[in-house]
């Protein structure tokens, strides 16, 4: 199974509106004679990849795959057609596929005589594919803030200079982030500041992710380097916004209501989701991740620590509600890396439910 | 030599004035026969400690120790004697004893007819040794400042409130820091607000660092926790303050100069290391730390991050006068470790010299 999940990792920002997934096929002695994954949405499963490299060999053999194995006909047929077609005599699942339509397919192997073992690996299967299981529970996708600060929690000195807090390793890290989201995010601040270009850089075949920005007056500039053709790109505006100039230059507009607080980011996320969007890498700045904070919606953070201290200027996160230290968001540590002379803590938001 | 870099870490906070020192003798066949470590100023050196437990199996055989060998004699006779009477042919040294007093025992040595090879594992010795060898460089103890924020560089809610930003594993390490330093150092705005304790908790045969408070006019009340007899406590005094009421009560006082900025650090430093301390943890707070690193008195950081947002209240490091990125404090990262849920960065302030 810990091959399996290392192979669904690969689809990782490819598959949207799909989940990823790994499968492994071994033959009746128990070798390992296929391997597969889902690549891409409308790309074969994870499951027939593998079935199709074992070939006559999984007859009698076992397929190891990540997440339930489908039951239903989407862009492709049902997996468990090909595995009952291929005739394995086992299938081991990690995580149950939560939905309606897809869900069942265990049952339904066990009904055709297979033998059926759920549950085995599910903690790394279910982190590997946590932003998929997360928007088929909550409707939205999973958004992970990342973060590059000084050791004293800045994000620019005083003058407002911050080229460069972190270095080239933590810089290059970002663009694997991107390339392993759906859709990247920042706010009218930084698009204001920084025409940002937000493209996935110097990573081999990588599919890029969709650029959103905020823009809630629908004033960004035509010549804005986000709106060039290295990605496909999202202008997200305030409902009411005149955005006919947007429109009539062919941008995608998205129009969310807005009150004093600002855009209404539940709807936002939800117009992502509509989108196939099912993982949001949000990049800055420090308004809108304390708007993302005060409303609850960051589920993970990537922060990017430099060995540095400044003492004074802008902070990382800005004034998000939080009065008190019972109020602090708290989260759990799941990884720490160096980068060089950074280093990458990330960590998923704690939740009750 | 790692051997005796390890032996020589047991003598850390316990040896000042003088430095830690680790060393293990091996017989002619190459096999350990003894081990030792300087333990406190005015016991047995490390050499002696180890030839001791070699006996006559040192005849013949190798010395390996992290610092030269000494060739006065100070409160205990010289170590390069105690290496000539034991007959060892060889001595493996790490780091030659920059002090003028001490220094030249390895010529000595050779003029004696022992071959010595210098060097090994000088980097890692030197590490172990660094705030006795930055002591012995720079004429000041080498400061440490420990500092516990969130991942935003909060170290206090809006309201103030802190308890508790980081774990129990994090608050025993701050334990082990202190045991392992000569000296412990808090400011004022500390010293009102939190009545801190300082000493050392929790670890079997720790030796207390001297407690050390800021409390420049003199105010701190004879109950104050860190007055108690737990551990010895230096206040440190505005120089015209009325130390009297201090002084009667037999508190031990510094006064050092003061200016409009605040107390001389530098001659606060100066008269710590008069009191033979060689290393001191710098506990807080904010504003003391930012007079810390505006005087260029940083040396290593040990940053207790908890994977907490706060995006609102008291930053962890105060205004230090750095306004842009160019003057920003970089550090070296040398150490990264998960303390809990919470990280534990160390890094070293990089400087030219």
């Amino acid at each position: 199974m810990t091959r399996a999940v290392e192979l669904a990792a690969r689809g990782l920002g490819r598959t949207a509106p799909n989940p990823v997934v790994g499968c492994v096929v071994l033959d009746a002695a128990g070798r390992v004679v296929g391997e597969g994954w889902h690549a891409r949405a409308g790309g074969p499963h994870a499951e027939v990849m593998a079935l199709a490299e074992a070939g006559d060999a999984a007859r009698g053999g076992t397929a190891v795959v990540t997440l339930e194995p489908c039951r239903h006909t989407g862009r492709t047929g049902p997996c468990t057609g090909a595995l009952l077609d291929a005739g394995v005599d086992h299938v081991v699942v990690a995580v149950p596929d939560p939905t309606k339509a897809a869900g069942g397919g265990a049952d339904l192997l066990r009904d055709n005589g297979i033998d059926v073992i759920e549950g085995i690996g599910h903690e790394a299967a279910a982190h590997g594919n946590r932003a998929w299981l997360h928007a088929m529970a909550t409707g939205r996708p999973l958004v992970t803030w990342k973060l590059a600060s000084t050791l004293d929690g800045r994000t620019a000195a005083a003058d407002g200079t911050s080229r460069w807090i972190t270095g080239p390793q933590a810089r290059a890290d970002v663009h694997r982030l991107r390339a392993q989201s759906d859709a990247v995010l920042v706010g009218g601040a930084t698009l204001r500041a920084d025409d940002p270009h937000l493209a996935v850089r110097d990573i081999d075949g990588a599919v890029q992710p969709l650029r959103v920005v905020i823009d809630s007056r629908a004033e960004v500039p035509l010549t804005a380097r986000v709106l060039d053709d290295a990605a496909p790109t999202l202008v997200v505006v305030a409902e009411g916004a005149d955005a006919a100039r947007l429109r009539a230059a062919d941008v995608d507009v998205l129009a969310v209501p807005a009150d004093l607080a600002g855009l209404d980011l539940a709807a936002l996320l939800a117009g992502l989701h509509e989108r196939d969007v099912r993982s949001v890498l949000l990049e800055g700045g420090a308004h809108l991740a304390a708007s993302f904070v005060a409303a609850d919606l960051v589920d993970e953070v990537v922060a990017h620590i430099a060995p540095t201290l400044l003492g004074a200027g802008s902070p990382v996160l800005a004034d998000a509600g939080i009065t008190t230290i019972t109020e602090a968001l708290r989260l759990t540590t799941t990884d720490v890396v160096r980068l060089g002379d950074d280093i990458a803590i990330t960590a998923t938001v704690r939740r009750e439910h």
